[in-house]
């Protein structure tokens, strides 16, 4: 998919911008002594997408950075195909309404003409045209590939956390970050997981950053929809703060990404594609740490 | 809406059952030291959800009570109503594909079809008819309603997380908790919050339990989406280990909700309709605690 937005060609560097009041309101809460209390809870909006003249999904979102929303879900549910050409994306905050326009009428969407015509709609069968497409992305290790060390996954399972962020100030909001190399590109947060890491691959789009060479870090747990998108994004490795679901981890090593887990602290756990770490500290100068109180 | 698949008439109390190695499965991680390191992790498959010959979403889910699942679904997201009977709920278990057929065509499929007619598939516009229902539900407290203590809700936050359950087992899963009174009544977990929440909608239904007196008790976030599936199932208050949006918080205020949340050991907040609690301690008798390492 090419977009013929003019954009700069170096991507800039996005991180959270908490503090501005933008994406969280002050609320008044009463405690168990019932006395008042006053945090910030981030704020949530729906915004309804269309692909041309097609409803696809309303998306409950902090609401920043619709375009790459827009653009990344679609992109992630092989609703636009790497040969589409995207016209413009235009966002209607009144209405809370996104258009994305391509040049021609889409693959699925001819694909959804054909089942309207003779089953009724049909996006359910989204799911089954994902998994197709999974199947033809193989992103194992290969040598000469880039690895990345174990504390380097260290590292970056200390310091993200540590980014001022959203989460911080409010809580109850997921982060996604694309690392190139070991780069932090952009951190976006959003209400669901899945909207953080749609953003990146909104993000990788408009810069036409390859997943190659690069990573995710989420806070959020490794289900097969978080692998399927990572897989999408062509990205080899996701570090999460999280757990893994059973077919998380199946389908990362059918596909051949590096899935690494529970990482906080110096702690965490690779469950698919350990190839592309290097394991470099003698084993003793690891912590020992139990996973027992690991979410 | 009624069901007529005979079914005992005093519910079943439903609790998790860990330890069976049903919804988990054995894997083997590769930790920071290069070591290899067995663990329990939770299953999750794609059930695709049809209503009679509509196709409707596929959901991932542990997989175990598929027809509460499917059923909680369609009440929550307003596709089943009041007054749409239920005929039979098939789940074939070998093409992951559960059908919840009713006697006649549901007012949503008839939408559906004009819909189709006119500009296309709309399952998005889901979200604009079920916040129209939600407009006419208020469940605002009055006088005489059921109180409870706070002592009780420091009770419940303390207590559940103790109950034996799949989270304990292997992590990255949600709980959501039926209280009927005072009493636990069923105790569901899933991948996601949201089918934790739709089965405890199914369960309802089948047995025919109200909302009234009950109260919700989730892991997961209170966003939105779980504030307008409880006030679908007409449950006038809800506690959570974790926080709110703030468009959770305002929706739960403008429905008459009561919204509890951050409620771990002795602390929880009310973000709205607080005269459903009682506040039964003196204020020196409650334990001064921070909030600030609450996610």
């Amino acid at each position: 998919m090419s977009s013929p937005t003019i954009l700069p060609t170096t991507p800039p560097k996005i991180l959270p911008n908490p503090g501005q009041g933008l994406l969280t309101k002050t609320c008044t809460a009463i405690d168990a002594n019932g006395q008042a209390f006053q945090l910030e809870a981030v704020v949530e909006q729906a915004i309804t997408l269309y692909l041309n003249s097609q409803e696809i999904v309303t998306m409950m979102t902090v609401g920043d950075y619709p375009r790459w929303l827009a653009l990344g879900y679609l992109r992630n549910q092989a609703l636009l195909g790497d040969d589409e050409i995207v016209l413009g994306v235009e966002y209607d905050e009144e209405l809370s309404v996104i258009i994305v326009r391509t040049d021609r009428m889409t693959r699925f969407e001819e694909r959804q003409q054909k089942k309207i015509r003779t089953s009724g709609c049909a996006l359910g069968t989204i799911y089954a045209d994902v998994m197709d497409g999974l199947a033809s992305r193989n992103i194992d290790w290969q040598a000469g590939d880039r690895q990345w060390s174990a504390s380097f996954i260290q590292k970056i399972a200390r310091n993200i956390p540590q980014i001022p962020s959203l989460y911080l100030e409010a809580g109850s909001i997921h982060g996604c970050v694309l690392i190139k190399g070991e780069e932090i590109l952009a951190y976006f947060e959003d209400v669901g997981r899945h909207n953080a890491v749609d953003k990146i691959a909104g993000y990788m789009l408009d810069y036409q950053i390859e997943g190659k060479e690069s990573c995710l870090y989420t806070t959020g747990r490794l289900t097969s929809e978080m692998v399927i998108k990572s897989v999408m994004m062509g990205i080899p490795m996701v570090i999460s703060r999280s757990g893994v679901t059973e077919f998380g981890a199946r389908l990362a090593q059918e596909t051949g990404l590096t899935l690494v887990a529970r990482a906080r602290g110096n702690r965490f756990l690779i469950f698919s594609g350990a190839k592309r770490v290097l394991f470099d500290h003698p084993a003793d100068t690891i912590l020992k740490e139990s996973y027992d109180d690991m979410g």
